[in-house]
């Protein structure tokens, strides 16, 4: 196996611009990089970087803590992560955590032992104490999330949807939730409450059904509302999965919607407007989460402290074909 | 920081028992593993595994190469590929490579230069050549990929799909496949073709539209049948998505499926079964190829010579509602 020196050699250009181009190319003219890249291959170079980053305490990799990759959500968001991490020399190490916390506490032990340089989580979730001083980023913040944290505004966000139902008439709107205990569950419920607050309309329990933010749990607390003595005329579903298993429970059991009842999702993963019908629901830039997490994860591994940064990104109401208003309007 | 005689005092075992527990946790006691856990967090020590990972001159992560991890059959067999090298102790290395050469590249790298000890690869294409003296598995492969591959009989597959509409009365089926010159493109049109032979139909080119295995291409897809003198009375798409895509053509169009039109899947991914009409399609054991995936290469790892090692797995028709017998049977 050649060495540094002959790849130096072949490109005309010094050993230490070599290793530049190996450790920070973003440091090297386009040009010095070809001329080296042709020369590694030419000459048949193999670095090792495992000694670079022993000798650097680095790892160039980067842990995301995701709870569920089958989500097309966290999937869309992934993808935005790896793109950007891989632009700026890093890898991503997935950790598809299962909502557990051991295996969540695995991973972050990546971390501690330099196998990984910080941690992308896309779970609400604060992390563990043990994680507060290695570098990590929430990007799926909520209101009140810990540490620095990519977020959108959930509470204002789910108050728009319920006061667009409101707007069309619906005076009993029901509400398919994630977990109780879950962050995300938690704000978008007080944007609910408020938006009924604002339009004068009681906050009724009954009218909340409990998933965990599956289809299958959607479709499963859709039938709950089949056993009040009135059901509600539309539905606000805490995400887009979940709203998909309500319509099918709904449909399946011969409600027409949005003629019938009108549903609506939240995050517009790719399967929304190709449900029949077209689902309305509240976009959130999973592209721009995905990049941004990372380039503030960077940050604080590189030693700024940003620790009390949130960035609050915009979401987009996307009105499509799942809603319209009730069939005899009461008012 | 405390260093690991003091974990091996505290645990009351020895230094050499400490370090097999830290790098090869599976050689040691389960009463062993928890008295070194504990004491480690008693101590507080935080072992620099890159040292040992240099020492090792291994990185104890593997590459998985996936084309877009926003499909979700890729997905599945992503979260089945992590599950099992968590257990095993390895990370994995997301590498989407948006179907881009260039980035496979970057990714096989990381090997050349140790920061990962193999590679799945979720393409069906084979690896560019100099991957050749790296560990590696593919675990979409198909007929004729070569070296190490786990996949399905996507030939018998698919013929087993398009027997099933022939056998409904169907006699005009056609087929939205992927990009021409995919493997998998390539097996399934086979298997396709072999069935209408076996029927005595003759292929006709003009009940092919090309697709790229998204949502969107299906929906494009389907547009092309349109155009035709006498439009198919089924389709059979190379995947799910596509068929997804496809359906949502369909009736936009005022076509009713399965009742005017039926339309099949491949993959069985998570939507499928809620989809309206939920979809017939051919499941693929996405959990199974995941496990055996990383199974495989770590034995191809340990040095193993499995090069020529090809595992088919079974797959499982599953007839949902989006088939029927053509309406007008002319047989």
């Amino acid at each position: 196996m050649s060495n540094i020196r002959e790849v130096a050699h072949a490109a005309g250009v010094s050993v230490a611009t070599v290793s530049r181009a190996l450790t920070s190319p973003e440091k090297v003219s386009e040009e010095s990089l070809k001329k080296v890249h042709d020369a590694i291959q030419a000459v048949g170079y193999r670095p090792n970087l495992l000694a670079r980053n022993f000798r650097a305490a680095k790892s160039f990799a980067v842990v995301v803590l995701v709870p569920d990759i089958t989500n097309p959500f966290f999937s869309q968001v992934i993808q935005a992560i790896e793109d950007r991490a891989q632009q700026k020399g890093y890898a991503v190490l997935l950790g598809d955590t299962r909502e557990t916390s051991k295996r969540e506490q695995e991973y972050v032990n990546r971390v501690e032992t330099r196998l990984a340089d910080g941690v992308i989580q896309l779970r609400p979730q604060s992390m563990s104490a043990s994680t507060q001083n290695i570098p990590w980023v929430n990007a799926c913040g909520c209101e009140g999330t810990p540490g620095p944290s990519i977020r959108v505004d959930n509470i204002a966000a789910t108050k728009a949807i319920v006061d667009y139902l409101i707007s069309l008439g619906h005076e009993r709107v029901g509400i398919i939730s994630g977990l109780k205990d879950n962050p995300h569950t938690i704000d978008r419920l007080q944007g609910y409450k408020e938006s009924l607050a604002a339009a004068g309309l009681v906050f009724e329990k009954e009218l909340v059904a409990e998933g965990d933010f599956t289809m299958w749990s959607g479709q499963n607390a859709a039938k709950q509302f089949f056993q009040l003595t009135q059901m509600p005329s539309a539905i606000c579903c805490m995400n887009d999965e979940m709203a998909l298993g309500a319509i099918q429970t709904l449909k399946a059991r011969g409600l027409r919607v949005p003629e019938d009842i009108s549903v609506t999702g939240f995050d517009d993963i790719n399967y929304a407007k190709y449900w029949d019908p077209a689902l309305t629901t509240m976009a959130q830039p999973a592209e721009e989460i995905g990049k941004l997490a990372m380039d503030l994860l960077l940050r604080i591994i590189e030693g700024e402290d940003l620790s009390k940064t949130q960035m609050v990104l915009p979401t987009e109401f996307v009105i499509r074909r799942s809603t319209c208003p009730p069939p005899h309007p009461r008012s």
